[in-house]
């Protein structure tokens, strides 16, 4: 049965493909999986019907015939489980590329999440210069160690995997900030990561739904001015 | 083989299990597994060995036969990966039990952990009673979500899983800051995975390493004084 993912009508990256829909459209596309896609206004996502779906409100939720999910990792993780290319078979080397998961999620992207996040919330704050500061030294920090680690390496561990699939979406979140041109080897694993054909068809998805949708939002007020 | 972990020689909770070791250690004791210990100063925390087996330098590693594997939920994972009481064998049943684990670090622990991170680092700044207000409003929104979710269940989706063992390990850092009285539900949940015996016996273990490094901290001093 096709899967379903619900996601945003609109998304506020405008399109950049920074939503977490995203690693799972990659997963879906890595994997070669047909999906449908449900759209919800913001807010459609705090109501009753989407949190059934997903307990806190948020995008993506991912349904198939006796499954619902939510959280983008676990979605991309149940994905990744049916794709040897994304997860494979071997114990040791599957655990080592969920260990690389957990950290983008859980390790690289809350300061991450929390540059961007202060980015718009805390902008005419007074305190936002120098808690940006502090932000980009725990970033830098990161950025340091998985510099180090990846060494001159393609990938996180050998071969691609859900690993660096969810990594390189984290690590996303900094291309347009400057921070990674400290940081040569990431700038350029990033890149390498967005050039997957499979990265390609699900960006280009994403930004189709929204033109579409500021389309659509233009067309009431094109109406109304002709009314 | 008998895995290991490595934790902190001297934990900054001082004992109060709230370091990463602690779901760890209790998904093994859940699973009924023996473990050995080593553990780290804060120095060798950040040392070439350490970052060898923790490539951020940080708590807690693990180490089996042929698999050295980092970030807690991974670990997590691989341990319950063996344990049905723990992850059950049913795919979506399987598929739910990870999705309340990501839900647990990269939904609800963000700014859970914010919350403590702003109480050590930023305590001093001008900027920390609307900040903290700010986390508070965030965190309460995650704890309305997760007190609907769980309604008069005992846990979040039937029998006990690794999902909440995560969940629980992420809740407990708000028991002293008196933000779970208003979600009388979710602080029964709380107490109710304390009160399971593998719970308990992964405190004590963490509990007594923390008494024993503070002993060996206290001796040079004690021989100073005398000699």
């Amino acid at each position: 049965m096709t899967p379903t993912i619900t996601v945003f009508a609109n998304s506020p990256d405008r399109g950049r493909g920074l939503a977490r829909d995203m690693p799972v459209r990659w997963a879906l596309e890595e994997a070669g999986r047909a999906y449908e896609v449900r759209s919800v206004s913001f807010a459609e996502m705090k109501g009753a019907a989407h949190k059934a779906r997903q307990p806190f409100g948020q995008i993506p939720a991912y349904e198939e015939e006796r499954l619902t999910l939510f959280e983008s990792g676990a979605i991309v993780l149940h994905i990744a489980g049916h794709c040897p290319a994304l997860l494979p078979a071997e114990e040791a080397a599957r655990a080592r590329a969920m260990a690389w998961m957990f950290a983008a999620l859980n390790t690289v992207e809350p300061p991450v999440f929390d540059y961007s996040l202060a980015g718009v919330l805390e902008k005419e704050k007074p305190w936002h210069d120098e808690r940006r500061a502090l932000l980009e030294a725990r970033i830098h920090d990161r950025l340091g160690d998985l510099s180090r680690h990846l060494g001159e390496a393609d990938w996180l561990e050998g071969a691609f995997s859900a690993g660096d699939l969810m990594m390189i979406s984290v690590l996303r979140r900094l291309n347009s900030t400057g921070l990674l041109e400290a940081w040569p080897a990431i700038a350029a694993y990033v890149a390498r990561g967005e050039s997957r054909p499979a990265f390609t068809r699900a960006f280009d998805a994403q930004r189709a739904l929204f033109t579409q949708s500021q389309a659509q939002q233009a067309q009431p007020l094109k109406e109304s001015d002709t009314a």
